[in-house]
């Protein structure tokens, strides 16, 4: 159990036939249907039915659908962050924490998918929603200030804007979410080798460079 | 008008204050609702009210959101197929036609971005769907052997599965739909440029290699 779950139900407050959830499989379920049906078209209600609780069981664990996007989209972001604020060797270089960061972040997109999914569809028309675009937004600010330091060191080329860079970046490690599927035969490691690679040193054979 | 164009309906049948449509227009006005609320969402009632029309007069134009997701879907892979097909230079290379493929499918998502975004969220639920999601599997099919091809020439880099490669590349350019705005001062060129520069070439500055 994870730092969100609460006390397990009762089994005296158990229906026969209904199924049991601490907070973290709630939110395993509430997340899914957020990604089927977006979150904007989730109803407490869809909630209730796909859960086989009563809308009442669902308000024992949480306040509601915003809180459930909050606790989605926080864990997108703080595995996102904390790959961010892991500084790494003392002595690398802006441009080896960033190829590292892009290498890791494939790895968190692959580890928490769904709720990756979750917070990269966020449009932001509700306050919870406005909350999950300011972190990431916020995430995109730090990424850009990284592609910056690396220019300024030379390491990355200097005729792409470094906020330009960074959002391209990004676009090309979220666009993941579209397609890969971490049981579908192609392994996280070569994933984010290949993205590695073409992001940092290009597609192009490097004999015909 | 384009060749989707039909008459215009008669003055006479029009009711005051009702704004006149011919398929383009109607389209264009049916593509923005499809963007906003997702096409599984978007009812033809929703088609209606944001049109100012009754439901017989859309039907006048077409034969309902089927249609309508065709006109969408086939706008947009009628462009990036045609990129596809213009070889170019009779002599150039794979390597050459494949990043002329990507920067000029960067121009084709500027030129038609609501289009192109109605086919990147098409997730098949429906026969039309499920027809324009066929027409981008081709496409996507094409790219992968055109990446083949610029392997077998050694003009790409041996150690990414070409189909892997392809996706890559693709997902990048599709990424942009999720934040370009062609008339938010980001020239289509430069952001090109930027993109086929990165994927080709890689970000890292070329005196670091």
């Amino acid at each position: 159990m994870g730092p969100v779950s609460r006390t397990p139900i009762p089994d005296a407050a158990r229906r026969p036939g209904r199924p049991s959830y601490d907070r973290d499989s709630l939110l395993e379920v509430a997340v899914e249907v957020f990604n089927e049906r977006g979150y904007d078209g989730t109803s407490m209600e869809d909630l209730a039915q796909r859960l086989r609780l009563s809308k009442s069981s669902i308000y024992h664990h949480v306040a509601g659908k915003e809180e459930l996007l909050d606790l989605a989209a926080n864990r997108a972001l703080d595995a996102l962050f904390a790959v961010l604020e892991d500084e790494g060797e003392p002595a690398s270089t802006a441009t080896e924490r960033l190829e590292r960061l892009v290498h890791r972040s494939v790895e968190v997109l692959a580890a928490e998918l769904p709720y990756v999914t979750v917070l990269l569809r966020v449009r932001g028309n509700t306050p919870a929603e406005q909350r999950a675009l300011l972190r990431r937004r916020e995430f995109d600010h730090r990424v850009a200030a990284l592609v910056s330091h690396a220019a300024a060191e030379g390491g990355v080329r200097a005729d792409v804007d470094p906020h330009l860079a960074a959002r391209l970046l990004f676009g090309c490690v979220n666009s993941l979410v579209e397609w890969y599927r971490p049981d579908g035969g192609l392994p996280v490691a070569t994933l984010a080798g290949a993205l590695r690679a073409i992001l940092f040193d290009g597609l192009r054979d490097a004999a015909e460079r």
